[in-house]
């Protein structure tokens, strides 16, 4: 992670010759048709490239109708990119000559690097070498190469034979394969791209420098990515969340991340070498950067090609407008489904439909003009639900009935569209019939779906990120802390080889950092311990300290509700019996005298240092529940406050939080204000590699938490 | 549900002259090119009927080349179905007619029926008791029509201009607009059909009449519906229960309930103005009725290519073998997801793949044949995955790359598919290139998808059908329980018009069903429910009994953990003192002395009767817990073992009844004899309209359960 560049620096000016080339030099053409080095070249041209192409190969005197040079070297004039498709055990010295030439900017499309494993993690090393030795921003290896569609670059340096429409998305993708897929796809579906971008194995450029890239980028307005892996979690979060809500025109992205199960995840190890993290913090990851994660490739677009219409809905509340029942009724399953608000039309909508639809219409949400309905129908009806100030969006659906003008209603739709500032999508349903009208609709930049569901989903996705965009923004906040304490604990910790803090070392930390406890204090003997009870007040609780006892309870080492001095000496002998008996080798540091909490909810708040991710922050509802329901959430740290309400707020157990049967909410600050302070003493204290607050217990609101016990673990 | 036939009887004769008429009568026929009257006359013409076709039409003398008869009485032959296409209001005369004629079966395509309310709710009740009068079979109103594609029909008795190829799928909707969605849909997907039903208001003819065709025909292998409601509920479950699984050649049935959500089931109402159900009781329909339920139309079909092709696999261990590793990725992710296993490769597999592949190809499950593979590669892969003993089904993924003979590997896998019984499904990414390819496997039935979540959907649907199909049957038992206690508790009830149960009759009734109970008896005084603890043996609780208080607690009318006369005794006193307080108008019966019972974890068993489905049972976790998360499952009475087996591991809290922390399981024996019991108490007495046995408490396995409290509520 040190490597990594910062920010600033990811957004240099290499990548302008990457993507806006004006001379490209292809390493390794070819004269044979079926081969790569004759695929990029012949795209290249193919494609109207609008700058100049230098084929390389000793071979050849002259490719197609381009001269041939034997080596880089050998080229008379400057070189903005050179695309590499020599086998990848020649590749380090090629890049190495373009070094020598003056070249920055190379990609290198050759496999047989890391994901063969062996020579090739070798060569793939030598290769990133020579791209920091020489300053050269190196795309790949083991790539599909990057397309440019803008009409004055208009470049295919790629082996794909599908050049793509110009359009305002733009792709990025870790999987070379999946692009060849993903550009037949689009062609079927008339899908243009702005950018395509083919990571391949990152030794040098990563999803960084491109987002970064691409995020200044005035023809792309939505961003899609396939991703394996990522480099930098924290890095990424900071970045995407500019893009994605910060600058003054952001920008959606959209990411499949493969690998989502343990068996997938174990596919990608084996596929890319990569170090997967586990999916919970991909999750946490997206969210926090306000990515939207997608399943799958045909849900990626029926995203991107709303989100490329530019249209950013209101609210979540829906009008549907149907020539058909049953499809009215699955668009109302699908709205609510994904989270929409069916809107409720109010009655000037209603009399005003009333006069243009006939009788049998229905004149509520959704809104049926009736199979025979023409497009003046269509019209009247997408006026009035559209003027409804409790409509913010409007999903219109044809089937193509006996008496259905589908070209026709298309075109109204895309006039109704033209005057209006509200979200309209499109669902023509069947194949071939409607086929005619979807054209119409494409050209339009109306979005359009086959079916219900998939509007609805698409919309949803709007929505999320209206929410997203308008979200309260809060800062990282920084508490005093007592790090002397703290840092005097862990240094001592260190310095006996000691891993596991014992349970008084954990909690003294935890009030060093301001978490608000149960009075407590260290005892040696029976005797200071029912002294200490008696200065701290009955009940108390007494627990085993030991830096060596992993599961107190196990060992007999907690005793709780103890109301007097003598009970506290008895328990106090009864424990250590206990403990010598069964862990004989323990080593006692003493017991924790504790008083006795009052009953609250229980949840628990953790800490785990992810070796490629940094700290990682756990939330979760306490008890036998988080064990069976694994109800739990993540995120990185540092977070912020809205962060902190988020994690509350996305377990499934919340409403017991919130309180059930007219029982007071939890106090939601309290925990809020912990999982912040557990934040920062992640950040500050690095040797600290897993924390449990277990359990925090909450009261109602206003009446604070506290810690009743903790667990600390050092590197 | 009186009123419907039973299953011997819908499996009449009359749906032969439906589906195969010789001869058809057009009522309404009409030579305006834009009337539906004219659409179905020229579309039966169009699609190349092989029998006679009779337009009647007053107004006429021929149409199109065919001879016009001024009323159906004027027709001069023998007359196999009528189809109805005159305005909605003369629709019960014509009908009439067409009986007088000797016509028993008839479509009625007219719409202006229920759908529209007041007047037309009168004339569907007229035509449905023309059609009793005469005993016609009559599918509609308010219909597209009928399509039976059989070559040797060939008929198109529908107002949809397309006539789908044939194919053994039948579609049966509710929806006759939708049905033009899926009709254009199915063109553009190459889908063939054996017949197409559209049922318009069910005012005569059903689902279960169609079903029950669809059984015996020899056309169909899968059955897809579109539903908004279901007309009877047991039925249906008794008839597609012998269609699913129990029949010699099971056919399996895909179906899309619309109104899932309530504000979906708001739309139905006001659309079709039939009764909805609550989901969750169609959920349990479709369970106990082996019933795929499926969320949409893409859905519905990529799982019914897959059924089509009649493959049914061994187990849910899958295999897949792909040209890119991202791709792969994905395709791992989606199996896991949908609850299958990826299959591990044997040893023997893994080195004869060893010897085929390049060695950069990765040998274990994601199989990747790598980028450049041509159909060879395939060819070996495919044949060394299939023979491996640990697989069961495969997953074969394209993606069209620089090298990759698209066609080529097409036929290879259609040839594989034809020598192996294992299940294959292919995924040919992309739209336009991969054409060619999808085409060759769609003319040999080679279940393809374009992305391969979908096959892992698909996969999955077929994994749970054979699960379906390979359950153990179990019969609907018969306890010998104490009926005379029962329904004489029941009429004095009634007679005295009690409507709740107090706790004391409700617990007897449970136990008179053979019910485990803690001891319990009725006293009237303090001293008698002194003795009575006495007799039970302390401690006991005392509750109230009482025809009208239905929240005891809540009047402080429960006393639990009572160790001696002298408590017992006060606590009824402080009972009635705070009765007399809380709710003077109370009615009470006694109290109800009550052994207490061991604790252990607590389960809640439901019953409901449903105006329109009959008695229903639920099932759910105990305590805080069912109320937060409503975790709670639905079945039909009367259930056999194996369903109340199902109900207990279909909630989500089932992880605690199997036990947590090394704690002994549930008595799962005690609650699947106690759900049957409650069934049969369901079935026996229509009375008891609503039933809480609550809490059920179950002990370790092998140790029982007891009923601790139960409500009963009368008709």
């Amino acid at each position: 992670m040190g490597q990594r560049a910062t920010i600033s620096t990811i957004n240099g000016v290499n990548l302008k010759a990457l993507f806006e080339p004006s001379r490209i030099a292809v390493i390794g053409a070819s004269r044979r048709k079926e081969a790569v080095g004759y695929a990029i070249l012949h795209n290249l041209a193919a494609a109207g490239f609008q700058g100049k192409i230098y084929p390389v190969n000793p071979k050849a005197d002259r490719i197609d109708d381009l001269i041939c040079y034997p080596t880089i070297l050998d080229v008379p004039d400057s070189i903005d990119l050179a695309v590499i498709i020599v086998p990848s055990a020649s590749a380090p010295e090629t890049l190495e000559a373009c070094g020598k030439k003056g070249i920055h900017t190379a990609i290198v499309v050759s496999a047989g690097f890391r994901e063969i494993g062996g020579e090739g993690i070798r060569l793939e090393r030598e290769l990133a070498e020579v791209a920091k030795r020489y300053s050269i921003s190196v795309l790949g290896p083991n790539c599909l190469g990057l397309i440019n569609t803008d009409p004055t670059i208009s470049m295919n340096a790629s082996f794909s034979r599908t050049m793509p429409r110009p359009g305002n998305i733009a792709f990025v993708s870790q999987s070379g394969a999946l692009c060849t897929a993903i550009l037949d796809y689009a062609k079927g579906e008339n899908i243009g791209f702005s950018k395509f971008v083919s990571l391949g194995n990152k030794a040098n450029l990563t999803e960084l420098e491109i987002l970064a890239y691409l995020k200044d980028d005035p023809k792309t307005s939505v961003i899609l990515m396939y991703l394996e892996d990522l480099v930098d979690g924290s890095a990424f979060i900071q970045l995407v969340r500019e893009i994605t809500g910060d600058m003054k025109h952001p920008k959606p992205i959209l990411a499949i991340k493969a690998g989502r199960t343990p068996q997938g995840a174990k596919a990608a190890s084996s596929h890319t070498g990569s170090l997967m993290g586990s999916d919970e913090v991909y999750d946490a990851i997206f969210k926090q950067g306000g990515v939207l994660r997608v399943d799958s490739v045909n849900e990626i677009f029926d995203l991107a090609i709303a989100f490329a219409s530019g249209v950013i809905p209101k609210s979540n509340r829906v009008a549907i407008v149907t020539n058909a029942g049953g499809p009215g009724i699955m668009a109302t399953d699908s709205c609510v489904r994904y989270g929409l608000e069916m809107a409720e039309l109010g009655s000037k909508t209603k009399e005003a439909l009333k006069k243009v639809l006939p009788e049998t219409a229905n004149l509520s949400n959704p809104v049926d003009v009736i199979g025979d309905a023409q497009q003046d129908r269509y019209e009247h009806a997408l006026t009035h639900v559209l003027n409804d100030p409790q409509v913010d969006n409007v999903v219109v659906i044809l089937t193509p009935q006996a008496m259905t003008d589908i070209e026709g209603t298309a075109r109204t739709i895309v006039k109704v569209n033209q005057t209006t500032k509200k979200t309209l999508l499109a669902c023509f349903m069947g194949i071939v019939d409607v086929t005619p009208g979807v054209k119409i609709l494409e050209e339009h930049d109306v979005p359009h779906y086959r079916f219900p569901e998939e509007a609805a989903r698409a919309l949803s996705a709007l929505v999320r990120y209206k929410e997203w965009i308008d979200r309260p923004r809060t800062e990282v906040k920084t508490f005093p802390v007592d790090l002397k304490i703290t840092e005097t604990i862990i240094r001592e910790s260190k310095s006996q080889n000691q891993k596991l803090l014992n349970t008084y070392q954990a909690m003294k930390i935890l009030q060093a950092y301001g978490f608000p406890m149960l009075p407590f204090e260290l005892a040696h003997s029976a005797g200071e311990a029912a002294d200490k009870a008696k200065a701290i007040g009955f009940p108390v609780a007494i627990k085993v300290v030991s830096s060596t006892i992993i599961h107190k309870l196990d060992v007999g080492g907690v005793q709780l509700n103890l109301h007097s001095s003598l009970e506290v000496e008895r328990a106090f002998e009864a424990m250590m019996h206990n403990i010598r008996t069964r862990e004989p080798k323990a080593k006692v540091e003493g017991v924790l005298v504790q008083k006795m909490g009052e009953r609250g909810r229980e949840v628990i708040l953790g800490m785990k240092r992810d070796p490629h991710f940094g700290p990682i922050l756990m939330f979760g509802f306490g008890g036998t529940y988080v064990e069976v329901f694994k109800d739990v959430t993540f995120r990185l740290a540092p977070i912020r406050q809205l962060g902190a309400k988020r994690m509350i707020e996305s377990i499934r157990a919340y409403p017991i939080l919130k309180g059930v049967r007219g029982e007071a909410p939890a106090d939601f600050n309290g925990i809020i204000d912990c999982l912040q302070r557990l934040s920062q003493l992640a950040c500050d204290q690095p040797e600290i590699i897993e924390i449990d607050v277990n359990p925090l217990v909450t009261y109602e609101s206003g009446k604070g938490v506290v810690v009743v016990d903790a667990r600390m673990i050092l590197k």
